[in-house]
C-alpha cells in the first residue's frame, strides 16, 4: 500500500512506481477515493529493497506492507504445530522453570552444586548457570572456560539439563563439544546476526534448544521474531522467545518490565515464550510479583536467577537472585496461576 | 550529598556551598575520601531552591536528596494507617472491581442503564462512565452535561457509587453537586496542578474517592505521588493511585502497560493502587491478561471498560470495552489470584 | 485503509464493515492481491468513531488513515499563509529571541527589570516571566499573583512585550486583563483540553500570542498540532509550537532534547516553531549547544531562560538561566546560523 | 556512599557493610545527618561486585558511586591529550566528513567507484561502504565478500580511505587483511563485547580507526564509553564514537536523532564525536538539517550515506543516501557552523 504525499500521483509518476514494483514481480493498482488516491502493490510485496526504494521516491509518504516477513516462525507457517520440549517438559503444556546462578564461580564448584541440587528440589526442570558474562565494565570478571565443566557436572548430579549464555563462536563450540542443552543468547547479542547465523548452524540436526533473549530496546516485535527466524532457518526449530526487560527503564527497576508483550508475541507466531523476572526488575525482592504476571500474561514458563546465598554470588546474584526458599513459593504460585489460565481460553482471545 | 565535578572543592567553594545551604538551616560535612571528597548536606535538605541553587554551581555534578518529599503520601507519614473504601470494599482487603462505558451517550441511557445491570451482575463494585471527554480531535465527542443526569440514574438503580472524570472547575462542581461518588483525574491532566488544587480544595470535608491516572509519560513515581500530595493536603486522604501504560506505547498495544510499577508504589505510599487495564492494552482482546498481570503485581482494584454491546458504543469502547461476560469471567481469575497473593507475604517481600 | 488479520474476508464480514461506514457516509472498496485483500475506506474517513468501531471488529488486525485530522493547523489549509508577529518580528523572517527569568519573584522585582533591560539589550524581542509556576512539589513556591504587576512594568520599561504560563481560567482572565502579550501553555497542560478552549475563547478578536509547549511525553506530532487546533479553532491563529524536550529523559540532560521535530512538524503544519532550549537540556552550559542546533534544524526562535544573576534567581533560574552576556553571544552565533540556513532551501528540502 | 532505607542502621548492619567493603581493600566512614545517617565508601569503590553484594542487603537503597570505570576513556586519563587521524583530519581541528554507500553491488563497481569520486569532490576525507550488512531480515541481501575489493580499488583510485562495518571475526580479519583503514561497529553489535575485544586485539599495533556507533538504545553514556574502552584496551587508542540515532524513534524519524549527546560525550572522555545523520532520521531530505545541528552541539565529523544515484542503491541507500551535490552544499554549512563554533568557547561552556 502505498500513501503519496498528495491526494493524486501524475501519470508518470505512476509509471515510476511501476516500473520499481515490476522489478520485483509486482503491479500497481490505484484506489480511487473521493479525497485522495492510493495505490496497493499486488503480488508478494516482502522485498526489503523494493519497499525502501519506494519509500526513496519525493512523492511517496509511507509504503504499508501487510505480509508477514517470517516464514518460519510465523504462526500461519509450516512449523505451527512443534512443540519445544525442555527437561521433560512440553512447552505450553506445563510450565518450565529455569533456575540457577547468574554467573559461576570456578573457585567454588560447591556452591553451585548446592544451587542446582535445591532448585530441581524447589520445582525447576532446568539449571541455568553463566559460564561466560557480558560485562559492562572490561575490568570486572568475565567469566571463565574452567565453569563449563562444573556446570556439566550440575547438569550428571541431578540429571536437569543446563543452559548458558554464548556470546561468540569459540563459545559456542565449546558449549556444544561440552554437550550444553540450552544456549542463551543474551540482550546483548540479540541482534548480532552473526552469531544467530552460527548458533543456527551449529545446532542443525541436534535436540538442542536456543533460549533467545529480547533486545535492551523496546524495538518492534517484528525484529525479536526474525531474530529467532535467523536461527530456525538452518533446520533446528528448538526456539525460546525470553522477554527480559528494554531499556530506557522502571524508574525504580533495572529494566522496564515486559512479560506484557507475551500476547502480542503469541498472535504472531508460534514458539513459546519464557520470561526472565531477574533481569526485567533487577532485585530480588521483585522478582516474585514479575514472575507471576509473566504467568499471568501467558507466559509458558520463567527463567529465574537462585542461588543458594545470594551475598555471595558473583555477577547480578547478590541483586537479583531468590533462595531456593523463595524459588520454591514462587513456583507453588506461578502452577496455580498458570493452571488458572489454562482452564479458560487462550489469552488473547479471553475476553 | 553533594557530588563535586573534581575530586575536591576549594576553600572558597566549600565556604560557597556553606552559604547557599546555611540560608536553608542546613550545614555542610565533608566526607574525606582517598581519591575524593564529598559533601554532605546536615539538616532538612527538602528545598527544592536549595538543591537547585546548588546544582546551578559549576563545580558541582550533582546533588542527591535522600528524604522523601511527600509529607503525607509517604508510607511513614501519619496517614499511614488510612484506608479507602470504594462501594462497601476497603481497598487493600478485598480487590476492587470498577467497570463501565468509556463515554456515556446521552441519547441512548438505556444501554448505560443495562451495562450497569450487567457490570454489577457480573461482580463490579462500582461503575465508571465518561460524561465529557478528553480527546484529541477537537471535532470529535467531546461529551455532554446530560449524561450526568444518566450516571446518577445508573448508581441510584444499582445502588453502586459512580466514577466520572472531570477536567475542569466548572464539570468539578456539577459532579460534586450531581453526587458523584467518584471523580477521575485522567492522564493528560494527571500534572494539572491548578486541577489537583481544586479538587483537593472541593472533596475537604466530604466522603469522595479521587481516582489519579498516571501520567501519560514513564516518569518518575515521585512526580505521580506528589500529584497525590496536593489532593490530599486539603484534608481529604481518599486519593487511589490509577496506573494505565504509558508513552511510547508498547507495539501492538495503545500503551506500554506499567502495572508493574505496583510494588515500587507500595514500597513508597500507603495510597491503594487500582490499575486500568483498558487505556493500557487498548484492545478487549488482551484486558483480561493485563487485568490478571495487575493483581499478580499486587494491585488493590481494576477499573475496567466494560459494555453490553461495545461495538455500539462511543469513545474507546468499540475497541478497548469487554462484554459483562467477559468481566464475569476476568473477576472470577482475577479474585483467585487476589487470594493467592494475599495468602503470602506482600508482594514486594515475598522472595 | 482496512487491514483484516486474515488473507480474505467472508461476504458477512465485508457487510457489517459497510454497515459501519456507511453510517459515516463512506463505502467500502475492496482491493484483491495475490495473496490477500484489502478494504479502502472512499469517502472522507474523519469520523474518530468510526474507526474506533472498525478497529474494534475481532477480524480487523487496523485501519489506517490518510487524511490529515488538522482542518486548520494542516499545512494545506487555508491559514497556512498566515504569519506570527511578535514584537516587532515576523515569525519566519528573522529569528525571534525571547528571554528572561524562570520565576519572578515578589519581592525582588528590581532583579527582573534588569535582566529585561539587560536581555533587550542582549538582542532579545520579548520578555519572558513566571508568575505562576507548576511545581512538582506542592510545597514549593508556586508563583504569586502581585509578580504580574512587575512582568507588566518590565513591559513598560522595555517597550517589549511579555510572555507568561498560565495553568487555569483565573491565571488567563487576570493575564490578559493585564495586558500580557503571549500566554505561555506549559508541557504539563499541553493536552488539558479545557484550557485549550478557554485561551481559545479568551484570545478571539484579540491580537495575543500564544506559545504552545510539548507534552512531556514523546507522542505522536499529530497530538501537538491538534492542541494548537484546538485554539485556533476560535478564531485567533496566532499560536506558536514550542518544542522543549520529553521524558524519558537523556542522560545527564533534564529531558530528552527534540529540537529535533521542527522539520516534521513543518512539513505538516504553517505554524512557526520557537524551541525552548533551557528546558531541553537543564543546565545553563548546554544552552548555547542546544539553541544551535534548533536553529540548524530550521526554527523560528528561541525561548531561553535569562537572568542577571542566575544563583540568586528562583524555579529553575539557578540551574539553567544563562547570563546575559552570554545570551548575546549566543544570540549572535544563532542569527548566524539562521542566516546560512536561509541562504539554500528550506531545511526540509535541502538535500 | 551507601543510602539505607530507613533513617539509621543497626551496628550490625554497619559491620556487615564494613566486612564487605574490607574484601575490596575500602572502608565505611558514616555521615550523621540530623534526621538520617548515610555511609560513605572510603577507598578506591570501582569493583562492580563489592557494588552488587551491597545493592543486594535488604536494608540498602541505593550505592552511588562517584569514580570514572573508564581507566583509558576518561577525559581525567593519560590518554587525555591523544588525537585521531582519519584522511589527513586531525579529529578536533578540522571537520571530518565520512560519505559514500549504505551497502555495496557487487555487481555493480562502477557506481562506487563514481560515488567515490564524487564525494570527495564534493569534499569527503573518507569513503564508507558496506561490504557485509546486518539485516532485520534474513532473507534480504546481506553484503557479499567481493564487495572488499570494490571498496579497495575505490581507495586506491581516490586515495582516501575507507570504512566498512565488521560484525564478526572473519569479516575483521578480512577487512585488516584487505587494508580497511576504518573498522566499523555498528548499534546491532555495539556491546558485542566478543567482538569489541577482538577487534582491540586486532588493531593493536597498526594505526586502524575504529568507529564505534551507539547502541540502538537510549541507555546511559557510561555503557557507550566502556565499549570503547573495551578496544583500546589493547593499545591502540584511535577510536570515534558515533551517535547514530536510538529506539524508541522520534515520529516520523527512523529513530530519535542523538546528536545533543556531543556536549556530554565531551564532558567524560576525550574520544571525537562523529555523527551519523543518516540513521539518525533515515530520510534523505532531512539529513542536511541533522548534519548542522551535529556541528552545532560539537560534533567532530559526520558520516553520511551518499550515492550518485541513491534510487538504484541497494539497502537504506534508496531512502536515506544524499546525492554528491547535496553533499556539497551540506559540507559548506557545515564547515561554516564549524568554524563559528570554534571561533568561541568550547559546547559545554559557552554559555
Amino acid at each position: 500500500m502505498i500513501l503519496p504525499k498528495n491526494n493524486r500521483l501524475s501519470a508518470e509518476q505512476v509509471a515510476e512506481l511501476t516500473a520499481v514494483v515490476c522489478e520485483f514481480g509486482c503491479r500497481i493498482q490505484p484506489i480511487v477515493g473521493d479525497v485522495r488516491t492510493i495505490y496497493a502493490i499486488v503480488g508478494d510485496e516482502r522485498h526489503d529493497l523494493m519497499i525502501s526504494r519506494l519509500e526513496g521516491l519525493p512523492y511517496v509518504d509511507r509504503v504499508d506492507t501487510i505480509q508477514s516477513p517470517h516464514k518460519l516462525m510465523d504462526i500461519k507457517s509450516d512449523l505451527a504445530n512443534h512443540r519445544v520440549r525442555v527437561g521433560g517438559v512440553t512447552l505450553g503444556d506445563e510450565l518450565l522453570i529455569m533456575a540457577g546462578h547468574c554467573t559461576l564461580d570456578p573457585k567454588n564448584p560447591n556452591r553451585f552444586y548446592e544451587t542446582a541440587a535445591a532448585v530441581k528440589e524447589a520445582g525447576a526442570h532446568a539449571i541455568r548457570g553463566g559460564v561466560w558474562k557480558p560485562r559492562t565494565n572490561p575490568y570486572a570478571f568475565q567469566g571463565d572456560h574452567r565453569s563449563l565443566d562444573i556446570l556439566m557436572e550440575a547438569s550428571r548430579r541431578t540429571g536437569l539439563p543446563v543452559d548458558t549464555e554464548v556470546m561468540d563462536e569459540e563459545q559456542l563450540r565449546m558449549a556444544l563439544d561440552a554437550g550444553v542443552h540450552i544456549l542463551q543468547i543474551g540482550a546483548r547479542n540479540a541482534l548480532n546476526y552473526s552469531l544467530l547465523r552460527q548458533v543456527g548452524k551449529a545446532i542443525a540436526g541436534r535436540d538442542t534448544v536456543v533460549l533467545l533473549k529480547r533486545s535492551i530496546h523496546s524495538g518492534p516485535l517484528n525484529e525479536f521474531i526474525s531474530a529467532a527466524e535467523y536461527i530456525v532457518n538452518f533446520g533446528n526449530p528448538n526456539v525460546i522467545l525470553c522477554p527480559r526487560g528494554t531499556q530506557p527503564g522502571l524508574d525504580g527497576y533495572r529494566n522496564h518490565p515486559d512479560e506484557s508483550i507475551t500476547p502480542l508475541l503469541k498472535e504472531r507466531t508460534w514458539a513459546p515464550v519464557v520470561v526472565d523476572p531477574s533481569h526485567s526488575v533487577g532485585k530480588a525482592a521483585y522478582v516474585t510479583a514479575c514472575s507471576l504476571a509473566a504467568v499471568a500474561y501467558g507466559a509458558d514458563g520463567l527463567c529465574i536467577e537462585a542461588n543458594v546465598e545470594p551475598a555471595k554470588g558473583l555477577g547480578d546474584d547478590p541483586k537479583q537472585a531468590v533462595t531456593p526458599a523463595a524459588l520454591a513459593g514462587l513456583i507453588k504460585q506461578a502452577k496455580a496461576i498458570h493452571a488458572l489460565r489454562r482452564s479458560t481460553l487462550s489469552p488473547v482471545t479471553a475476553s
